[in-house]
Order: structure tokens, then sequence, then C-alpha cells
């Protein structure tokens, strides 16, 4: 069971980037976690600050994998070729946010991108992306076409 | 640790309602389940149509108990008042969506609610109930005012 | 043929309230008329100023009774939870209104309910209600669920 | 007790035009069941696309008639002019939709020549026309100008 | 030097209409006056209450008249096609109105002929036609082409 | 001279809830100063965070009383019904808030019962109270009818 | 293959009006080159500047014909009407302009019938005519009801 | 008779200023010529840019002069306070502008104090003034209170 | 203790000015009731119809005086300069408004400075100013910086 | 004579993706047969879903090809950088979509590009792309600056 | 070459108001160091708060001086007729900021008077002055119409 | 002093695309001006049209080097990536454009980076380079971290 997961722009800085918001810690430091955690998901990850990049990646697996847990960063709320992208794409993808984006800026409430997704999750830190993993984990048994 | 589980408006008529929507299970159902698969959560339910019934609910535990599920449905979108309950209180309040709502009607993308919330989780079905008390869960060990 | 009658916030003041807007009927007075005028009919009345308390009479009658004439006052303009129950029930909702709502305030203008009504009578005074009814008693021949 | 009933743009198509939300029975059809119906009311026709023509029409019967059931079509959204046509004549107007406009596009909720109709009538189908009717039938006995 | 006055939607009830906002005095009692007070421009008068009519109309003398004054009445607000009508035009339009539009509803503040007309006049009763002339009258030794 | 003080949604967590808001003492020690300070008004207090219910208060006081000073809390900014039945019953009612309603968020700028309120007083945190009844008590010898 | 083309308001003077805009060759001179280069089409033409005469043609052709380039000139903004009128008739619509809408005023970037229309084509001057008859003549062999 | 002509900010550069909007003739120049052709109205002259010294102009004369002619230049798109001044005095005010101000910049088409002037003249260069003192003229045999 | 009322534009009117609206009282001979009737206060009064000379005296007096009573009139609404002038200094300014500025046209809703005043009180006709200095009178043995 | 065809993002998944909305042909399978069909254009083809690619792509040709016909997908609507670009080049550029975009979402009736192109073709599937073509190939023998 | 420097509403506060935001150095201060930093430059200095204050110095200086440095304050937001005096006279002028502007309130990062200067300069505090300033006198020896 | 000149999309074309805006010197040619004219400053320079390499650039210099001058061209008004990165990074950041972007299109008018950069520098041709050079050379002996 292949589960991608995608992070979108400035999230390479994490543990880096204001601190206060996103936490001391590396998404590398994390992950490795996650991979431990969750033995039976064949886990990859991939980050890149171009928008076409991303959807590139959501075209290569897109058609194969069983999961994407994407946080779409900035992306999110501006990008509707990435929007387009999931819509396209066979596998289901989850909207994760690390932050609660409705205690933010106004422009940060509105996802381009949730309406194309199977759910959102956001504002538990990191711990949005294992939400995302162990709900993934529990359809194991079930069809793939799970999109509720 | 004590979770409240609190639902809003119609959704005492799971089940019943919109099943393209909804899935045609019971809450009272799911949440026998969900009883049995969180014995170290002490959990308790509560569903109301009334606004002021949800604050009085919310006003009730929120000073005392360790976490509160809430899905305020319709009321998500029009109430203030609920929204100042959530921030008068201690007790950290996760918003959960049986369905995407950011797949549906406009008025249903605005959350009154999600900005005093520890984090939102809507789309994943009945499941994210469950979602929320894998987080409460294992924040156990941890200090409780644990608001990320 | 049971048909309920249901009005919302304020109408019990009908008859002392705004004369000018409303007339100087009570809604008792009329409802015993109307009781007379079609017998066919088994009517039955609700009245309340809680949101919660309409949608539980919603929900109580709303997979037996054949019909429900809602004028849902002040909360047609602001209250998704009844647009949710209305839309949740088998009953049809016909929606009516005393005054001519259009020309009056211009919130006055959106009906939350109406999407999910049969139809819409406004601005014949008392008669809205019974021009409801009349619409009701000509489908009894017909199947109950007769949404147009 | 002379009644205009007064069709807008393409309702000279009712029967033919978009069945699912028009129904498939030609208005000629309906108005002899009417005329049937209403031996006391003396019933005319008129219809027209264009909208000066229809605005010709309520200047001609609008100091004479005691009614007009008015079904303004896709005008009802953007006639100004025919609102000042209404407000500028004597006799009551009735506004009637075919369809629940409400549970259409958004631009067909908004009714220019709602304010200065004594009521409005939407949803019921060819039944509406009869409501309408019902009405001004009712207020025969009582004086002409009985804008509610 | 030729001169028409051309009045648009519900003009032709001048005198009958809201007497409180509009006079009581008919236009063609009026017209008489204005003809017998500017005996040195040739007026000739034009009323209809359908907009291509009166598009129909601005082609016609467009191209050889000196001057229009011109009342859309209601399609002031509304007509895209009688603003490309006039910006087509040779002869230089002058808009009046008899109201003070600006003291009535919202949406008559706003004209979409009013840029492309050389001034427009609002708010002197029937003086407001005279006005009109009266510039008309002053430019005549002038060239023809006066836009200011 | 009877005077109702009627508090609306979560200020019964007052001395509880946001102290740096609203300051740290309860509302019921402050009735009791009111009570002492102003003899010569037969106060009497009434708290409920559900609509309906300040609803039917207002219903039941309002056509006796002598004066109403009222803190809707949240209800201020969304409640049609509550400012209807202001606008329905004979007692002048005096709106009043703890902070200061415009150095908050943008929502909380607009109120839904001002305009049928007599007048307005806010951001003098409790002692906003004592101001409105300071009003009343002068407005005694004066006749009851004192909209001003 | 009977196919209709169909011009709006003010498009009767092409070849006059705006050259800037529109070119210098008027439309009737155009229609005859047409007429030479797509023999196998049996083109007609009908142009007025009345909005319900344009519904009337749609109409009467709208059953019969093979297709209709329709160049709505200033309707195309406005007209919910003829809006309904395309959706009502089983021809197919092609969408014209012969300058570039959208490099002119916001309001001319709104087209009320584009959604009921086959395609839209704006900016290539009179090409714009002949491109949609180099559609229509590819789709000859093809079925009738082409709707893309 | 005594009228004012009243002028806001930066009408004190005309000639100087844009002259290709507002043309190249001092306003100092045009008032004698006003003088001299209507020696019957007394006519005085002021001009400020600053709004409260207009204020101040509009209460000295606005209790005994029998008209102002008032070209509030940018003033009249924003002060709430002239709106005011000219609501509060007894004396009728025309407003007036050199350019049409409709085909200028879209905030330019607000006026805020035409509501409260008896009507509005723009575009026709400085015969603006010229109309409105002819319209002053012409009721000077009827009673003053002349508001049409 | 030395207050300043300071007064806005227009509101030297007052007695004379809308009087349905104001009231026919002067402010003059309020103000000579107000300094009997608030022996301890040393009240000053100032009245401008020119914003700048509104800022003038706020920081003349801003830095010094124990309160400010203000009633901005219009430029409550659009002035950014006074708002930004409150801010600027010490002295606590109390918001008055003699009218309830709620039941008048929407852009009176809005005030500039509301933010940055201590409070505001409207709707009392003068009484809002004597509620004003009561409210400041009772501060008088508490700090200076008592801004709520 | 050169031609670019360029194709933003997610064109490269046609054939796979949503195949109701965009048929089920890939484009190398059409660009084949265009380049037989069009024998007398040098056809050349770039697809990138990387909006500065397609930016490096339009400058790289932009100085020397004849023209571009350009699908920018979901960039269309939000890019302003490909909007200069296009701007900024020397070669005319046509809008082509394959769907009616104006029957979709309201956000895909923007387009960010159109005011900088020669002519806009949309919903006529891929035939879209071959009436660009047509346009370009009766262009040859003109002069290459034809921009409309 | 004669400067000047022209500030607007509550700058005559600066080192005194709001220290945070605006630094605690006085203008009078930093006015001193920049006219022996730029000895080249005749420098002069004006600080109103009155608008129409502003509009007399700008026609004053405007068609002699070399150059303006204008921080409008808040008049930069919400003046009109400021945006006309810039237009209207031949001294092109600089905005400047001390404060970034667009780091603070929405309303704050519209300027009426930045599309008539030649460039704008905020952020840099005090310092923005001297960009200005450095701006002009590399102008110097180029001729004086350099508006970019 | 390590400083980085950043340039967004289309600004590789300066001095080729539409001069009457841009001029006629390309960047390469001013850069090497810029260079001899600070020698104190270690100048390096960055174009790309990817918004994701100018946020890869931010990122790699962003937690070194002493100041970065950003043209972000069209990225500037749609970019929250662009905003991110910079609100991320320690080097603070100077906004530049080249033309006065207020005097341009609206959508221009908006600055995405804005907020979080030190200041904003607009309108002066390749001169806003050298002023943000000049203001960073002159923090030079002052602290790094100089956000103003």
């Amino acid at each position: 069971m292949e589960i991608l997961i995608l992070n979108g722009p400035n999230l390479n800085l994490l543990g880096t980037r204001e601190k206060s918001v996103y936490g001391s810690r590396s998404f590398e430091d994390y992950y490795k976690e996650l991979e431990e955690d969750f033995p039976d998901l064949k886990l990859s990850y991939f980050q890149s600050n171009t928008e076409g990049a991303l959807i590139d990646k959501l075209h290569e697996v897109g058609f194969s994998f069983k999961g994407i847990v994407f946080n779409a960063g900035a992306y999110t709320h501006t990008s509707v070729a990435l929007s387009d992208a999931i819509k396209a794409i066979d596998t289901p993808v989850i909207e994760v946010h690390i932050s609660n984006v409705y205690a933010r800026e106004a422009f940060r409430h509105k996802s381009m991108i949730a309406p194309y997704c199977t759910g959102s999750i956001s504002g538990f830190g990191l711990e949005s992306y294992r939400l995302a993993l162990q709900f993934l984990e529990r359809q194991k048994p079930k069809q793939v076409g799970f999109r509720v």
C-alpha cells in the first residue's frame, strides 16, 4: 500500500521558519518517526517550492498509489492548477495543515483543493499527518476507491 | 480523562436523513463502537437542536473535561454565540464534520467556531470522530493545556 | 390527511404587534376559521420562538404528516439549521409570509428555507395560509410525494 | 370582474421547453381549464417576448381591470421598466412563477417587480396561477383597492 | 436645426402616474409650450416603451439631427444597448430626468448612458427638458460637433 | 417603575471568561450594587443562552415594564428575531455592551438590534449598565413613551 | 443544412459605427461573401434591435435549423430572457463577437448566453462568423445533436 | 433675489489646470459674463479649498439667500459633512459640474450631495452654471420654497 | 479635572437644523445646564466645521485634560485623520451622538473613531453628553489612565 | 510560417483525465492530425505544468514565430505573469479552451490573458485548436502584424 | 532648485505620538539634518492638519518649485481633493510614508494620491524622506519635467 | 556586506518589452552601473520566471545575506508563497518596482509581499533599485537586524 506525503512551498524550512507557528522540529526528523510507526504503509516523501513540480508529482503517482497526504502550503489558497490536478487523478488525496489555518489571516481560510480531497485535517501540528495516515491505514482492507 | 462528544442540529436524524451525504448508520450505533475502541477515554455524548442548549453544555463541561469533539452542524456557519462559548471555556474543542463541507454549498465553507478550536477534521464520514479521539488519546500523557 | 401549521418567532404577538404590517387579528382566531373551512384536512398548530423547538417539531411530524405550512418569521432569513431540517424530512413544506417580504428591508428578501420548500406564498396577509391549504387540499387525490 | 393573465418571455414554449422544470402541458390547454373553473372571473390572456409590449399591456388594462396575474419570466430579474409600470398603474398585480425560483440559479432569487406586487406565489407548477385566481375571487365582495 | 425629444418607458403615463414624484401635467401639453418657447428649434417628439424602438429612433435621426434630448426612463439604469447606440451615432445626446434620481432608490443612481452623453440634467421637473433646449439653442451659432 | 436587565449568551460566565476583555467581577455581584444604588427603580434580572428564551422574556415584560437594559451578547450581531421582538413590544430598550465592540472583530461592529433601541452604550465595562439606568431614572418624571 | 446568422442591437450600423473597433465593412457585404464561401450551408440572416424579436426568431428556427451563429451585441451582457430562449430550443447556438470583448469595459466580460451555447468565438473581426461556420460545416456528416 | 455661486477645491485653478478637461477660461472671467447676463439676480461668489469653510459659507447664506449654485469639486464624492450642511439649511442648492463626471473615474460617479440638492447639471462646461441660473431666474415669480 | 466637550460639523446649527432628528434646543443653552449640574468638572467647549481645526484642538488638550466628550458629527464616518489624532493623544475620548445613528442611513453605522475611544453613547438626545460626563465624574477618584 | 501550439497545466493528461469534460483522445494523437491537415503551417508543440516554463517558451518564440495557439488551462484564471508575458511579446496569441469555460465554475469565467490575445475560442472540444489554425492560415497572405 | 517637504495631519506630533510605530525623533530635528546633508537643494517645510491648507500650499509652490516630497498622512487614504490638486499642478510630487503602510490596517493600503505622484516610498522610517531627496538631487542636471 | 538583487517574471525582457512603460535599457547594462556605484556592497543578481525558483533563491541567501532588493513583477500581486518565504527568512527584503504600479491597473495596487518587506519603492524607473541600495548602504554601520 504505497502512500505519498507531499509538501508544498516553504515547508522545507520547517523547524527553521516561524517556530511559534510551526514548531521547531524538521519534517525529515518527523518523517522517520512516521515510517517507524506505520510499518504496513509504504511511505514516500516529496517536497517542492514549484507549483508545476507538485503537479508533475501528483500525475506521476496519482494512478498507482493508494493515497496522498498533501500539505500544499500557500498554494492551497491560490492554485486552480493543483485543484485540477487532484480532480484529474485517481488516487484519493487528504489535505493536511500543521497550523489552524482558520485562526490566521482571512485569505488562508479558503482552500482551492479541499473540494476535491477526501477530507481535510488542520491545526494538530505535525500530528495532522499522523491522523491522515491513521485514516488511510484503517481503510486498507476496504476497497481502494474509498472516497467517502 | 473525560471527553464529550457534542452533536448539533439535525444530527439526531443520522442514518435517516440524506443518506447519500451522511451515510445510513445512526450515530448511537457508531458511538457504541467508539466506546469499545477507546476504553481509556471516558466518553459521554450529548445532542441538541437548540443553540442555547449546546452553549449550556459547553459551559457545564468546559472547565473540567479534558476534551470536546464537536460537530456543530449548521450552527458551524452562523453562530457567533457558540464561537464565544468555545473561546470562553478552558477545555480544548476539536471541530469535526462527517461530510467534506468544502465540496458543498459555499456558505458551508465558513466556520465561525474553527478559529477557537484546536483543529478541524472534515470529510472522513463518521471516521472524523475517531480521528479526533485518536489525537486526544495520544495527548494523554502530555499536559492538559495542549492547544497546538 | 394531517397538516401542520408551524409559526416561528414573534408570530405569537399577531394582532398585537405592528398592526400596520401584520393586521389586528390574532392567529388563534384565524386558525379556527381555517379549521372550519378545511374540514377534510386534519390541521394542527404549533408556534415557538426557539429555533431548536421548531427543528424538533419538523423532525416529529416530518416523516408522517402530509404537509407543513411554515411561516418561519425572522428565522427565514438566517437559519441554516431550519433549512437543513426541511431538506432532511420527507413531508413537503410550503413557505408562507403574511407581509410582502420583498417590499421590506433587503435582508428579508433572502430566504434560507425556500430552496427546499415546495413553493412560497407571500404578501396576502393571513390569506397566505389559506392559499397553501387550498393547494394541499387539491393534491389530496394525487400521490403523497407531490414535490412539483 | 376582469382579470388579465399576463405571461412574459419564453412562456409561449410551455409544454415544449425544459419539461423537467416546467412540465409538459401547454399554457393554452391549462388556460381553458382555468376559464371553466372560475366562471365568475372574466379572464383574458396575453403573452409576449418583448418587454415593451408587456408594459403597453399593463398600461392598457391597468386602470380598469380588477387584477393582473403576472408571470414575467426572465424579465422578473432584470426589468426596472416593468417594475415602474406596475408601480404606475392602479390595478393590483400578483406575481406568479411555475418553478420554485429559489431552488434555481442565484440571479433568479431577485425579483425587480415583487416590491410593487400585492403578493408572490412560486413553485406550485401551473397551480401557481390557480392560487392567484383563488385569492382574487375571494376578494370580490370586498373593495377593489385591496392591496394587503 | 432639428432636435428630437425622446422619451422612454412609462413616460407616456406622465400626468397620470405617481403624481407626487412626476407632477400632474401630461408631456404632450408641456411639449406644446416648448414648441412655442423655442421657435428657432425644429422640435420633434417620440416615445416608446420598447428598448429596440428607442434604438431604432436613435439610428434614424442620429446622423442628421442637431441634438437629442433623451429621458431614457428605467432603461437609463439597465440598457447597455442604448448606451452603445448613443456611442454609435453622431448627434450629441443630452440626458434629462424629471425627478432627482439621486434622491431615489440606489439602482437609479447609476446611468448606463451618461458616459456617452454631452451632459446630464436631473431633478428640475419638466423644466429639465427646457434647460437642455436652452443649452442647444445657445450652441446654434457654433459648430455642430459641439461635444464639450 | 419596573426595569428589566436582560443578558444574552455567555454573560453567565462573567468574571470567569476572558478576564482581559470582560473583567473579573461576576454580574450577580455587580447587580447587587446596582440594586442598592438605584433604590427608586424596581430592577429585575434575567439571563439565557437561548435566543428563543430571550424573545419570550421580551414579550413577557415588553407591554408593562418601563424600560429594558439589554446586553444581547453574540446575538447582537446575528439575530433578526430579537430585532423583530424589540420592534414588536412597547417598552423602550437600551442596548449595552461591556467591551468596546468597535475595537474588536469586524463582525461585532454590526448590531441587528440597535436600530430599534432607544440608544446604545458600549465600552464602559460594567458601568455601561449604570449609565443606562441613570438615563432611565432621569426620564422618570416624564412621559413613559420617551423614545428620543 | 439550414443555418441562421442572428445579429443583435446596433449591428445594423456595422461599417458606420465606431470603425476603429468594428471595422468599416457592412455586414450585408460580408454576408454575401459567406454565402459564396459556404455553398453547402443554407444560410439565412436576421437582425433586430429588439430583444423580444430576437427571442421570437430563436423560437421560430430553434426546432428545425441545424445551427445558429449568434452575435447578441449588448444583450449578451444583460439578457436573461435570451439566455432562457437558447436553453429552451433544440438547435445548437454558437456565440460570436467581432471585437475582443475581454479587452473592453469590464461589463462586457460577462456573457449571459455563453453557458448555454456550444462554444464562443470573439475577437477575430468579421472572421469570427466564418470560424463558426467552418465548425458547423465540419460537423455536417456527424449527428445533429452535436453539443460538445 | 440673492444667489450664491459656490466653488469647491481646486476650482481656483480653472483656466490653468488640466485644460483638456476643464477648458482654458478662468472662472473670474466667466463670472463677470454671468453678472452681465443675469442683471435681475444679485449674484455673489465664494471659493475655498477647505471643506469647513464651504460649510461655514452654506450656513451663513443658507437661511436668507434664494438659491445656491454649488460645484463641490472633489468633495462631491466624499463629504458627508457638506451633504449634512445642505440638508440643514433652507436655501435650495443646485449641483453643477463642468465636466461630465460620468465619463470619468468611477469614484466620480457618486455624489454625496445630490440627494439633498434640487437638481444636478453636469457636462456642459462652464455653461452648467448658466443653466442653473436660468432655472433660478424662471422660478422668480413663484414661491421661494420651490424644491421640485 | 478638565474636560473638553468637542463638537464637529453642523452641530453649531443645533436647535435650527432638522428639528425632528436633533430637537429644538441650542447646544449653548444645554451646555450651561451641564456646567451647573457638574460643578466638580472643569468643562470647556469647542465647535468647528473644519476637520483640521478639530485635530488641532485634540492635540492642544490631549496631553493635559482628563477627558474629552466628542461628537464628531459627519466626520465620524469618514475621517481617518481624526481617528489617528485620537490614537495619538493621551487623554481618553468618549464618542457621543445625539441621534441613534444605527436607525439612520447605512453610512452612519460605521465609526472611524470608535475603535480608539473609551466607549460610545448614541441615541439619547442631548442626554448622551450627560451620560458621558457622569461616567467621567465617577472615574475621578481612580487613576487617570482609565481606558476600560 | 511557424506556429506554436502551447498547452498549460494538466493538459498532458488529456484522454486520461475527466473524459466526460475533455473527451478520450490524447492531444498527441490529435496533434498529428493537425500537422497533416495544415501542411502550409510549420507547427511545433510544447506542454508544461510550470507557469515559469510557459513564460520562458513565450519569450523564446514570441519575437520570431507568426502565431501562438495557447490553452493556458488553469493558469488562464490566475496568472498575471502569463498575461504580462503575452503583452510583452510581438507574436499574436490566440486563446483556446476545449470545454465551454462559461458553463463551468464561476472562477473559470475570468481570463487573465484574454485582454492581450487576438481572440478567444472556447467550447468546441479539440476542434477549438483547429479553428485557431484556420484563422491563422487565412491571415497568411496578409501582413504579419494582424492584430484585429 | 527649490524643494518643498510637505507633511499632513498628525505629523506635527512626531516624536510624541505612537513611538513604536513612528519613532521618537521630532521632524523638526530631522529636518535640520536634511538641510545639512543636501546643501544643493533649497529646502522648505510646511505642515498642516487641514486638508484645504495643504491644497493651498500645493497650488502656491506647484508651478515654480522643482519637487515636492509629500507625506499626506491620513489624507493619503481618503482625499480626492489632494489627488486632484497634485494632478493639477506642474511640480512633480513624491509620496513618502514613515511606516510600512502595507503592514498596517487594510484602509491604509489604498493611496488616493499615488497615481498622480512620480513615485512612492514607504517603510524606511524618516529615511523615506532622504531617499526622495536623493532621487531629486540626482535628477538635477536633467530636465525639470522628469516624470518617469 | 552581501546584497542580492532579485528579479521576477518578464523582467529578463527589460529594454525589449513595453518600452513606454519600462524604458529601453536592459537590466544587465544597468546592473553594471550599480556595481560600479556601490563598490562597498557585494552585489549579486538572479532572475527567474518561475515562482518556485524565486522561493528557492530566497531560502538560499535569506539566512546569510545582509539585504535583498526584490522586484517580484507580476508575482507581487498574486503570490502567497513568496510572501510566506519572505516572512520565513531572516534577511530584510526591500520591494521595488520600476513603474508606478498605482498608476496602472487596479490589480497591480495590491502587493502580497509588501507587509513582510522592510519598505517599498515604486515609480522611479530603474532608479528604484538605486534608492534601495542607498538605504542599505547607509544602514551598514548599524546592526544587521535593521527592520524599521
